[in-house]
């Protein structure tokens, strides 16, 4: 008996602790340990990067959206040779009573010349209607399909993937084969597409190749398109003096359709999300354009419209890797009071190789003297989601700080992708999913609040 | 006696307060008033702006460094008609046995279409050299003259003028008068020129006549330009979306000669001092070209050459003024690691319409989690000099924030220009000229000891 009245002290004493700790709600640090393999690129062989057949056929099909409000598409596409820049399409299979056309481009950069590239907007779509297209002429003829979605509206669900950091490795591909296995209507992509840049003289023929390998996802659904730093591709010792050159000729973004002068900030609302696309390598001083942007876009925002405010960037301004760590710092002491005051849900980042989601979270009171500059986790703040783990040749970032910095609530070092499905007006549900589980596994998940709806 | 004694203690006690006070060296605020008069830009039939007489003269000629190390110059000049752009030179009055050949530009902004603008680059100079040279043929030429410096080395001493946001009002009258009668060799200039965007479509005539306005200066000595926020004439509204063009059109920077790509940010060798001009209105992320190039330039001082490291910023990093208040933090947050590791001795600033100089100051050890934050004033860390007190159109900005922070040495919000006197490689002496005294007056004086040696 004696014995058992201690025993029972012990485990209640136990549950009070638990009970204790599960009420802080501190963050933790995943110690899954993901095979060890070396992060090298696929073969140029490799079926992911195969051209279709054909005297002359459109390779590196890729949509985006096309518009502000999701009843347009920009159809991508490269043809060896010259071709005409046009996407015929309809709403049944086979069957293409409308014609779209559009421009033909093509870039130098150092001793490569880029084929024919092909832009077609799709334009005065249907809302919530599946389209069937076709490029190509003849023999050479693809075809594919997209759905629109739903007009912007407070209660349509929507699901979005989100990619970050992708490139063309044996783990890029599971990213990608992962994420066809899920039910994401577009993706939200963080930047870092090719690592092109990680070959002599940034060689441009890995945009090609990966333009193939993605193509089995980007052909169907429209990708969200942020510039990283693997986009820049500015090599001033070989006289590539124009940042973003490559990438600005491979996937065009509809950043006329909001009042921005730059394909490197924009903003799109699809179905129940206004989102805002900033770029980490563009001027963000006051009184820049990207900056004046902001403001105005901001002001823009009818929450009634469109509940969840989305920001995506490509350097993280919350993360606690020490890889890249602080890197967005100088963009966050910017422009984080001003998607505090808009009351943004969620911001999406990539350049870090790992995942990592934080508490909501702000730091916007410092003010040089007053010695207040500790991030402070509070519900105001929107949730930061680090998700450059697609998966390239750098491998994964694997180094967090320690402790685990109070505003971070899960992180891991592992490669996979992300869906943000959105119920309603109030909720969103955050899933993250590690390459080596099944789709169906979410390795992190959370309830996401609204910050107007609830 | 008994009084006599408490006299004693009171005045004994009052000499050492005094005393701990001046130990203390706390900042001041000075309570100098300046006239109160509208700032208002000069009439256009003002004698400041008037035209050379003639049939095609050479207008708003003005000179800036052309390599460097300061055996060239770049000779830019206006003519209404098509004219050649040349310059004919030589080391004695009247006398121009050479001839350097440049290219002419033109542009347009909105309703406006620019005259023809010339630059040429006048090289292989000599080092501490007075040349002659003339622009303009036959009747309307038009004769100056310059200096050369003498060679970068440690211990030639060298005064440099200092002037940002300057404007074309009565009050910038003012201060380029005052810094006429200077002993200043050439002239760092801070940002800011004519303030033409604070007219309809950003009324470029201001600059044609902002130009006329200061030859009487520039003509005869190196300006060296620091891009401002009014440079940036970004009006998407009429399609004026390239930002810095006119700017660039009319003050070339010798960019080219330091490995940069852009105007914007460059540096030039003086004498004893290297000068690194960087742009608060371009990106300046990491890996963004000025970034990229920012950090290769500081590898290349030598301070066994240039003792003196001097950087040029509009928007400051240091500044306790209530107006732009924390506008170059951003930057600050992104660059101040390096230039203290690079032991830089002075960051001149604009854009703030009044004078403020700090302390040796840094605020380097913040990592997000640690609330080390404050400044913190060392030896360490450059002097921040802030001089947009030029007498623009804006009217000076006459809100200190309280209390004086503890790395403010000294504010005062009057308009007015500073020298900046090297006298060898381990002191300098700066001064700053309020216009209401006489140019032999100094406001404000401090000694800046080198950071090398010393
Ligand atoms: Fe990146
Ligand atoms: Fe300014």
């Amino acid at each position: 008996m004696y014995r058992g009245t201690w025993t029972w002290v012990v485990v209640l004493l136990a549950l009070f602790l638990a009970r204790s700790a599960a009420a802080e709600v501190a963050g933790s640090t995943s110690r899954y340990v993901r095979r060890l393999a070396e992060s090298v690129d696929l073969p140029y062989d490799s079926p992911y990067f195969s051209v279709p057949p054909g005297e002359n056929p459109p390779q590196q099909v890729h949509l985006t959206q096309g518009d502000y409000d999701g009843k347009a598409v920009i159809v991508s596409f490269v043809t060896i040779k010259m071709a005409r820049p046009k996407v015929h399409y309809g709403t049944k299979k086979g069957d293409y009573p409308w014609v779209a056309r559009g421009y033909s481009t093509q870039y130098s950069f150092y001793n490569y010349t880029s084929a024919f590239i092909h832009h077609v907007v799709v334009s005065d779509l249907k809302f919530d209607t599946k389209y069937f297209y076709k490029v190509g002429e003849g023999d050479d003829a693809r075809e594919f399909f997209f759905m629109t979605p739903a007009a912007p509206g407070p209660d349509t669900p929507y699901t979005f993937g989100v990619i970050g950091d992708l490139g063309q490795t044996y783990d890029s591909a599971a990213t990608l084969e992962h994420y066809l296995q899920s039910y994401g209507q577009s993706v939200l992509f963080l930047g870092d597409l090719a690592y092109q840049d990680n070959y002599p003289f940034h060689y441009q023929v890995r945009f090609d190749t990966w333009s193939r390998f993605v193509e089995r996802s980007v052909a169907y659904q429209p990708w969200i398109w942020t510039s990283g730093n693997h986009e820049i591709d500015y090599v001033p010792e070989i006289s590539e003096i124009t940042p973003f050159k490559p990438f600005n000729h491979r996937f065009p973004t509809p950043y006329w359709a909001t009042n921005s002068t730059s394909p490197q900030w924009y903003s799109v609302r699809r179905g129940p999300a206004h989102i805002i696309v900033l770029s980490s390598y563009s001027a963000y001083g006051k009184y820049t354009p990207q900056y004046v942007w902001l403001k105005d876009e901001l002001k823009k925002v009818n929450r009634k419209v469109t509940p969840w405010l989305i920001i995506l960037v490509h350097s993280p301004w919350y993360n606690s890797n020490t890889y890249h760590y602080m890197e967005g710092e100088s963009m966050r002491v910017m422009f984080e009071s001003f998607i505090v005051a808009a009351k943004a849900d969620i911001v999406f980042a990539g350049h870090v190789h790992s995942y990592e989601r934080s508490f909501p979270v702000t730091n916007i009171k410092y003010n040089i003297t007053n010695s207040i500059c500790s991030p402070d986790v509070n519900p105001s703040g929107p949730t930061y989601i680090t998700i450059g783990d697609g998966g390239n040749i750098e491998g994964p970032a694997a180094t967090f700080s320690e402790p685990q910095p109070s505003y971070s609530a899960f992180r891991e070092a592992s490669f996979g992708h992300g869906l943000l499905d959105i119920k309603n007006r109030t909720t969103a549900i955050w899933t993250w999913h590690r390459n080596q589980d099944g789709e169906a596994v979410s390795a992190d998940k959370a309830v996401i609040r609204n910050k107007i709806y609830n």
